[in-house]
C-alpha cells in the first residue's frame, strides 16, 4: 500500500505507527489532540487504530470504521494489536486494539475497500449545509486555541454565529452546521474523515448540559474528499436516560457527502 | 445473569448458545431465519453473537451492538469465540466471532449496561410513526410466508398499504413505516431489538434495485420495550457508488424510541 499522506503534517506525524511484529504496531499517543474535558479526543484515538488497520488491510479506503472508547488513553507509548477477519477481493475487515500497560484502551473494527472502484448508482436525498463562504464566517476561536484543549490548535472551525453555549446562552436546539479544516493546511483525505466526525463539540451542549463522553462511534466513508474546507452538519434527536446519539455529516468543497457517523454518547451531569 | 427469555419461542430456541469452555460457545445456525435473497438474516446472525456476549458480560442490557457480516453463514453447527475488552461498573464491552469450519463468518462488538439504572435526562426531538392500529393495517404477507424466506414465518409485518416494490411499482421513495412483531407471540425484549432492526426489507427496493447486502450494522438500544407491536421507521438518504446507509427506528407500544440502527449496505445490481 502506498502511503499518500505526509509526515510534514501534525495529523500524519501524530498518528504514525511502526510495525514491530506480526499484527503488532508501536505508536505514541500525542498530547496534541486533547479534547474539551481533557484527554485525547476519541477521533484521534480512532485514527491511531485506523492507521494500523490501513497498513494491515489490502484496500486503500476505509468504508466503515467503528471505535469503542474503553478507558481514557494516557499520553505516551502504546501498542496496537491488529488481526484480519476477512480479506476479500472487494472488501477487507480487521480489528485493532489499542493497548497501554497491558490494558485495552480502545478497540476499532474497520472494513476497507477501493472507493475509486465503486460502480453502483448514486441517489442522494439530502443537501449540503447552507453556509456563507468560510471567509465570511466567524472563526470559532478568534482569540486562539483553548488552553489545554490542544485539538483546537490542530482543527479550525468557522460558522456564521458562535453556538449559544459558547456565548453562555444554550440555544435549546441540539443541532449545528459549520466549516472545519486542519489548521496546518493539510487537505482532507479518506483517513481524516472518520476521526474528524468526532472533532466537533457535542451538540447537546446547546441543551445546557456540561459534557458528554463517547461510548461508541461508527463512521461510513463514502468518497475521497476534494481539497478545501469541509461542511459539517451535526444533530442529536434522541436523549433518553442520559444516553444520546450524535449524527455527523461531512460534505466536501465539491458539495458531496463524503462521510457520515453516528455515535452513542453519555451525558455528564 | 438471569435469562428472562424462554426456550418455548423460536427466537430464543434458535439463538441458544452453550458454554463449552473459557470464552467458547457452541451454537447451531438455524434454517428458520433465512432472508430475502437466501441465507441466514444478518440480524439473526447478530443475535447469536449477542446471546454469547450477554452470557459473558455482567450487565443485562445491550446498549450498542455492532455486527460485521463477512461470509454467508451455513445452516448447522458453529462456534462463538468471546472475549471481554472491559468490564466496568456501569458499562461492559466485549467481542464475539462466529466461526464455521475455522473461518470467521461474522463478528460482533457490544457494550452492555443496566438500562433500568439509567438516570440522566430524556429529551426526544422526534415522533413515533403515525400508523393506523395494527388490526386496521394490511398483513404484508396475507397468503402466508414467502417460500424459502423463512424469516417471514417468524416475523409479522403490518402496514396501511403494501410497499410499491411488492406491487411491482417501486415508489421511488426509499423510506417506509410499518408494524412488526414475532409471529409466535413472543414479546419484544432488549435482546430482540438490535436483530429486529435488520428484519425488514431494504427500503432501497423502492428505488427499483434488486437487493442489498449488509456490510455492517450498529444498533443502539435505549429502553426495555413494552409488550405489543413495534412501530418501525426505515429511511435511506444517501446512495453513492452503490453504497447506502439504512436508518431504522423502533418505537414500542408505549410510544417510546427503544432502538435505532444504521447499517452500511451494498446494492446488488
Amino acid at each position: 500500500m502506498t502511503d499518500t499522506t505526509t509526515a510534514h503534517h501534525a495529523f500524519d506525524a501524530d498518528t504514525a505507527v511502526e510495525r514491530i511484529g506480526e499484527g503488532r504496531y508501536a505508536t505514541v499517543v500525542s498530547a496534541g489532540w486533547d479534547a474539551l474535558g481533557g484527554g485525547p479526543n476519541g477521533g484521534y484515538t480512532l485514527a491511531l487504530c485506523q492507521r494500523a488497520l490501513a497498513d494491515a488491510l489490502p484496500h486503500p479506503d476505509p468504508l466503515v470504521v467503528s471505535g469503542w472508547f474503553l478507558r481514557p488513553p494516557a499520553h505516551g507509548p502504546a501498542e496496537i494489536a491488529v488481526e484480519v477477519a476477512r480479506s476479500g477481493r472487494r472488501l477487507a475487515t480487521g480489528g485493532a486494539r489499542l493497548l497501554q500497560d497491558g490494558e485495552e484502551v480502545a478497540r476499532a473494527v474497520a472494513t476497507f475497500t477501493d472507493l475509486a472502484a465503486a460502480e453502483g448508482p448514486t441517489d442522494v436525498r439530502n443537501e449540503p449545509p447552507v453556509l456563507p463562504a468560510p471567509e465570511e464566517c466567524r472563526n470559532l476561536l478568534p482569540d486562539g486555541p483553548l488552553p489545554g484543549v490542544t485539538i483546537t490548535e490542530r482543527v479550525e472551525y468557522r460558522m456564521p454565529e458562535l453556538p449559544g453555549w459558547m456565548r453562555g446562552a444554550p440555544s435549546g436546539e441540539p443541532r449545528t452546521e459549520f466549516w472545519m479544516r486542519f489548521a496546518d493546511g493539510r487537505e482532507p483525505d479518506v483517513l481524516a474523515l472518520a476521526p474528524l466526525t468526532d472533532a466537533g463539540w457535542p451538540v447537546v451542549l446547546d441543551l445546557g448540559v456540561r459534557a458528554s463522553i463517547t461510548v461508541e462511534l461508527t463512521a461510513h466513508v463514502r468518497a475521497r474528499p476534494a481539497p478545501g474546507w469541509l461542511a459539517c452538519r451535526v444533530t442529536t434527536r434522541h436523549v433518553s436516560g442520559g444516553f444520546h446519539e450524535e449524527d455527523f455529516e461531512i460534505w466536501d468543497s465539491a458539495g458531496r457527502l463524503v462521510a457520515q457517523s453516528r455515535q452513542l454518547g453519555l451525558l455528564v451531569a
